[in-house]
């Protein structure tokens, strides 16, 4: 592995992680403190998840891409922008580096490491809600990659602060977020055997989205 | 129709399904968990709105223009910016698309398809905050479009964020929204005997912003 | 008259109605919803006016400077970027567009016209208060004019909705501002007979700021 | 003591003291109206501090680097982008600057200048909380001076958004902070013998984030 792509590596998974951390770190901080008004404690989810993210991809996305996701890395693979030993080893990092960020929430938290699952995210709305949401991510990302490129950070932050409401799963949108969330019972939790439904709706949800661009965002000529 | 003009119809219809979504289905969010403080409900569903406005018009200006509002598609028309047949079918897909995003909400939430009408807003102070929330966001739009014209998607966002909160109707400000709310039931909707009043208001609105905007904004010599 | 001029103190007038409007009509949105959470009230009235602020400046600086302000219009008149004539119509179509903007929410909100004076704001920790807020006010828009011109909308919008929180006087920092407030008697309004401390104090921390600036933003040459 | 070298301490004393002010008067406001809803209240501290930080470092950041934190003083000290006496002096205002910025929030709300401690805010969980908080902070700049340098005000400005909600410590990240901040009893306050370990952790989560960043954002070569 050269210094280069080492480099890209430990940006893909010191950002997932940091992204995790971010995630199930504020929900924890929502719910001890929103008195019960889940509204209140989604509030606090959002706005930070929505803001971490945007730092994250400025400053992650000149090294990695600053994907932070399987099923953006899966698109990319698809398009020819990543060769397939790099999306595996990006997968990889992906997880690994969403696993650590729980497990830094829950240490910055005091949370016990391991939690009781608590957190049942199932049924075909759930599904649904995770498709439409993964499809919305990719558009998003696809269509600032063609016209704004300048502009993904703000637009994928803006993106999930809006999916965590108007989806009625939170908009997970990412099956790496989807897996480490399952190594937490808190307010970001999902149970590990709900994990596999989500996973298999958001690739779906982010292939379509793919055929969609391709249409509307299409490669061999700039509507810019 | 020629492959340019589908990809700008299914800009314009995607998009607004896309908005409808997110207007509709954050409001439930916010409704569902806001324990009956409906100020909370109401800054879930106005971050998610402004955020996503954002997102879709960064993605699809460059191919729409990104109206996903007959009021703004009507201007445009009136400004010879548009012909026409585009201005009927961007009303069509506008509309459609908008319906579609509400059904989007409603499967996303489980929620019946059809629902019982709960939401009146009707009367002359409702149809005045119609208006001006109209008239604000196409000056919004027409000194953007006239002065920084890469603002826009952001200008957008935050004038919507902002109408939420400073008109008594909340800012529908779009016909393809009135008519497409009118079909849910749940915390965005508008029972729909109450839509021609607010899309009366709208088109005035428009219209008045365009006037005023003609002598602030003017064509010919650019004041930046 | 001339043509240009009348547009400047049109898009002043306006838009400072449209700030009033907005800075009024959140307010009671906010009150009316919140179930008694004056925090919640507020958290809608600083969204609706950081946001308005952003797109009132964007759209209408270009054409009059977007001060909306009197004490803005003062430090550009002694910093001779403003005639006295000139200086002396801003002010008066400041005024009168915020007295129209507050009547405005009133229609907008069907509350009477003139309601009854129940919010008193007086006392030294009032007049610091807006002595600090119009001090920040000006030293963030004359550190912008000198180093980031393009960044003044989002600045000014980012700083008032800092100072709608940081302040004991939720940071009027705008005697035209305080005028207009004094109108209403809903969640945004002062009693009439405590606005010239306000007003007196914004003077002063403009004065100040506007020292601390020649300072530390040198006309003559720049630090960027 | 030459101009140059004056206005840059300046800046750098009245940019920390306007972020105390911020931080400080924001949680005062937001504890006295939030009914007892915490949440409530950090929302309302995270919204301030996040937007005048954004201001802040876009009007004092081409004056004196905008540190406003001792911590990131000493990276640039050992990345010899700042020379030792200045590195000194910047501690000095620094921290003097923070503890008028303290009063002046008590000034504003009316709040005895010395008060009862109240918040204490130690352990393991805590330190460690810092260390991360600080250790993302200075990523985030050495990440954006590197890729983004136009971007620093609103990425620092979003990651503090982040890190109030994302840590158990509610991200003081700043020694100069922590030292003021041990000045007073109120909702951001931190009893003075609390002091020293945050500190301590967020020096450590500094030096760690600089070796680091020496890796993933090199300066000999650009990534971009």
């Amino acid at each position: 592995m050269d210094g280069s792509r080492g480099r890209r590596l430990l940006a893909e998974g010191l950002g997932t992680a940091l992204l995790l951390a971010t995630v199930v770190g504020s929900g924890i901080m929502g719910e001890t403190l929103a008195s019960g008004n889940l509204a209140i404690a989604l509030l606090g989810n959002t706005i930070a998840t929505g803001a971490i993210l945007v730092v994250l991809i400025l400053i992650f996305g000149p090294v990695s891409g600053a994907h932070f996701n399987p099923a953006v890395t899966l698109i990319f693979l698809i398009r020819r922008e990543l060769r397939l030993p790099d999306a595996a080893l990006y997968l990889l990092v992906q997880v690994a580096g969403g696993v650590i960020g729980v497990l830094v929430a829950h240490g910055m938290f005091d949370v016990a490491l391991t939690s009781e699952f608590t957190r049942p995210r199932t049924g075909p709305a759930q599904w649904f809600s995770e498709g439409v949401a993964t499809f919305g991510l990719l558009l998003t990302i696809l269509g600032c990659v063609k016209h704004r490129i300048e502009a993904v950070p703000y637009a994928v932050g803006l993106y999930i602060t809006a999916g965590y409401w108007f989806t009625a799963s939170t908009s997970f949108a990412n099956p790496a977020v989807t897996v480490a969330r399952s190594f937490t019972g808190t307010f970001a939790g999902i149970n590990p055997w709900d994990a596999p439904g989500f996973i298999a709706a958001q690739f779906i949800g982010a292939v379509l989205a793919w055929l969609v661009a391709r249409f509307l965002f299409p490669a061999e000529r700039s509507a810019v």
